[in-house]
Formats: structure tokens, C-alpha cells, sequence
């Protein structure tokens, strides 16, 4: 449909005109339907439809989710239901996580009052956007916050920090509703024109990561989930393109065929 | 405690430094003690804490609101209950009204973003603020907004406006807590050195509305309600000082004291 534009070395760069959906909103492992119900009448209030559930605790469709969504069906029935995080976010291509600080993990944080503009600096430029949002008690593990992008942040009460699900969802919806036509952030890429889907990024660490197993890179055994978050975070950070994570893949069979030939005795 | 301070005209000056607290949340006639609950655990959450109540229907206290509360007993706890909402701002010198904008009401709109820096503005000069949310089904109506000095919109979604009571508080306390550090705004009038408290104001309009009742003003009587609120907007509009209020008063009496001898045939 829309025109397609090339930059000067060649490559397709998305017009600015292209008319592409607000985040989707991504909640991980909801537990309760009352806070699924909640946080779709939120989203509709400010502009949002589109809900992901992952693995949903008390199963899809959920009656106690309806009973509190009020007159925002349409976005329940609409919701799409994923296995894992990874599966819900793999055709985004920027993606950020709603908690707190993580000082363990390598992840960028975005302050509140900047969110709305860096996401809509990503729609503006044609791109799929989401937000992740973890079970009500346990909040987001260490391996969904690494497919995010950046962190984003609350100016919570230090004394209070127990947020409902639902409240979450609701202030992050008006965030964004309240961000239009806000001044574009200053950190925004617009030379990546071609980012990859989280889906490639994945699939590339994982291939990543079954070659540095062959190579037993991951000792001690109990440490390996600790080491493949803290390999991952560099990669999502970088907001690699398309044709960067081919070649690194390329790279990567580079390395692995190469050290074959030289085990050749 | 705090010292004072008198300008050219010694008027006493409210030093800035004065620790005022944050926005009172003042829920009037609230119907269902989960919305209370709620509202109570998002005002926490984003570091506020003093809730006034205005004649809730279920009630005082509530159990209801106490499961949905969850870490933030201590505010319900502390939650002062009224009988009006003339009652509840008695105190207050700046008092917004959340809800959608009045065509009907002269009181002026504070989008959600500038609302926070408006209410720091205040409380920096040591002013006690307040702000008020409707009922569930109805919201609030026109007597109620009109005792407000502005009304604070959301950028609602306008094809599915009917916001959640403690989605909405959450929201608010959300924009209180985000505009830690904000400009003040343009608008704010910094030499307002001794606001009239609300009560002062409502004393003034009522001792006005007697005397034009008794003078046979508001005819015909259907009308007179709207006639009421028309009238009184432009008083809390003006944000009158005490001294103001104190002149408006010996006015009207001159005024009536003065027809009184008049009418002497």
C-alpha cells in the first residue's frame, strides 16, 4: 500500500505516513481475570486495543475478566493467547518492560514522562511496538525483562511499591494517550530503518547459545541461565537490523565450522 | 512555626520553603467499597495519602474497601468522612475537579499534563489542595465542579469514556507523582499571598444567594439552581484572597442595607 522510499546507500527506509497500531499490551502469566477485565477497560479508556495474554493461569476465555472489562469486549475477544513471552512478542520490533530498576540486568531504563514519546517515535516510523507486564505477585522474570528494549519506570513510593495489575496497565495507557504529540526523544534512532523482529533476535541467540553449549562455554551448569541473560542483554540493546543479525549469524557458523576443521587431527 | 514574611504592601507572604502536604483525594458519594480499596492502594503507591470522603453510600468504615486496600490500611484508616462536599474543601485553597470539560460551567480546564506542576505550584507556596472525583454512574455534578477552581480532563478515548473510580485516582496520583521537579506553569499567580479558604468563598456565595433570593432575583424558581451555579463560578475563578472576600461581603450588605432605606416610602 503505502510508498517505499530509499535512502542514499539503497536501503528501504518506511515513510513517516505509514499508519501503524498503538503498543500491544503484553501481560505475562496473569493470574487474576478481575485484573485482565481492569486493564482492558483501561487500555480502551486511553486508545489502546490490543492484548496479548501469555499463558493466562486460569485459562482463556475467563468469565471474571469479562464481568470488570465494562463495555470493552471487543479488545477481550480480540485478545491472542501465547505459550511462551517469546512467542507473544516475536513480530515486535520494539519492546519495553514495565518494572523496576534491575541493577543486575544490562537493560536500558526509560523514565515515565519519556516512554509515550520513544514509543511513538517507533510507531511514527512504521515499526510494532509492545509493553510486558508480569504476574501480579511475581512480577517479570530476568528472562522476559532481556527481550525488552528498555525498562520502564515508575516514580513509585519507595514505601509502597506493590502495584495492581490492573493499575499498571491503566497508568501506562495514559501515558500514552497523554504523550501525544509530544517532542520526539532525543535518543531516538531514525537510521535504523530496518530493525529486526524480536523473533530473529531470538532465534539468533538461541543459536547462539546451543553452539556455546557444544563448546561447554556454560560452566558451571547452574550459572548457565545467569550467563545467557547477561549474553542477551547486549544484543537487544544494540536494536540490531535485519541484515545485522544474518551476518551475525553467519558469523557465528563461521566460528563453529572453522573450530571443526582445525579439531581435525 | 515557619517564620513569615510580609511584601511592599505588608501583606503576609507564605514563605516557599513551608512543608505543605500533597493534593487531598476527596471521593464524593463513592458507591462501591473495592473502587475506595483501590483508589486508596494506587494513592500510596504514588506517595499520597490523605482521602476525605463525602457521605459514601455504603457507608463508613467499609469492608470491601479494606480486601482491596491491600498495604495501604493506614490511609483508609485516616479517611475523614463528610456529610457535604462544601464540607469535605472546607479547608482548601485550590481545588480541582476531575472530570470531562462543562460547556455549561465557566471553570477553566487543566489538561493532564500541566495538572501536576499547577498543584506543586500551590502546595509550594503553602497552600492546602484538593481534588474531587465523582460517583461511579453519575460523576460529579455541576454545584459540585463549580466549587472547583478548575477542572482536571484526562485524554480520554472518546469513543469509551467511562473510566473506573479507582482507575482514575490512579491515574491522578500517578500525575502527581510524575511531576516531582516539573516547571511551574505560566499561569500560576504567585503573588495570590492568602488565598480564601473554599469555606470562606461558599459562606460569601451563600450570604449573596440569600439576599438575591430575598430580593426576588431568581425567578423563575425553576432556574434558580442554574442561576446558583452561574453565579458562582466566576467568584471561585478569580481566586479571591480572604481580604477579597472580606470586601465582597460588607458590599452586598451596603448594597441591601442600602435598598432597605431606599424602599422607605
Amino acid at each position: 500500500m503505502g510508498k517505499t522510499l530509499k535512502d542514499q546507500m539503497g536501503q528501504v527506509i518506511v515513510p513517516k505516513t505509514v499508519k501503524t497500531p498503538p503498543p500491544a499490551v503484553i501481560l505475562v502469566n496473569p493470574q487474576l481475570g478481575q485484573n485482565i477485565g481492569g486493564a482492558v477497560r483501561a487500555m480502551l479508556n486511553f486508545g489502546l486495543s490490543e492484548l496479548r495474554l501469555v499463558a493466562p493461569r486460569d485459562g482463556w476465555p475467563n468469565p471474571a475478566a469479562v464481568s470488570m472489562a465494562a463495555g470493552a469486549l471487543n479488545v477481550l475477544e480480540n485478545a491472542k493467547v501465547y505459550e511462551t513471552t517469546e512467542d507473544a512478542v516475536a513480530d515486535l520490533t520494539y519492546l519495553m518492560a514495565a518494572t523496576a530498576r534491575r541493577r543486575e540486568l544490562e537493560v536500558p531504563v526509560v523514565g515515565s514522562n519519556d516512554a509515550g514519546a520513544q514509543f511513538r517515535a517507533w510507531q511514527g516510523a512504521g515499526h510494532k511496538t509492545g509493553i510486558l507486564f508480569g504476574p501480579e505477585k511475581a512480577g517479570l522474570t530476568n528472562e522476559d525483562v532481556v527481550l525488552a528494549d528498555a525498562i520502564l519506570t515508575y516514580p513509585i513510593n519507595p514505601a509502597f511499591q506493590s502495584l495492581n495489575l490492573a493499575q499498571a496497565v491503566g497508568v501506562f495507557s495514559y501515558i500514552w494517550a497523554s504523550s501525544e504529540g509530544a517532542a520526539p526523544p532525543a535518543v531516538f534512532q531514525e537510521n535504523i530503518s530496518v530493525p529486526a523482529r524480536r523473533e530473529d533476535l531470538v532465534r539468533m541467540m538461541e543459536h547462539f547459545e546451543v553452539e556455546l553449549k557444544n563448546a561447554g562455554f556454560f560452566y558451571p551448569e547452574q550459572k548457565s541461565a545467569l550467563m545467557k541473560r547477561n549474553i542477551r542483554a547486549p544484543f537487544i540493546r544494540a536494536q540490531m537490523t535485519e541484515q545485522e543479525v544474518r551476518t551475525m549469524r553467519g558469523m557465528i557458523k563461521a566460528l563453529v565450522q572453522g573450530r571443526g576443521q582445525k579439531k581435525v587431527k
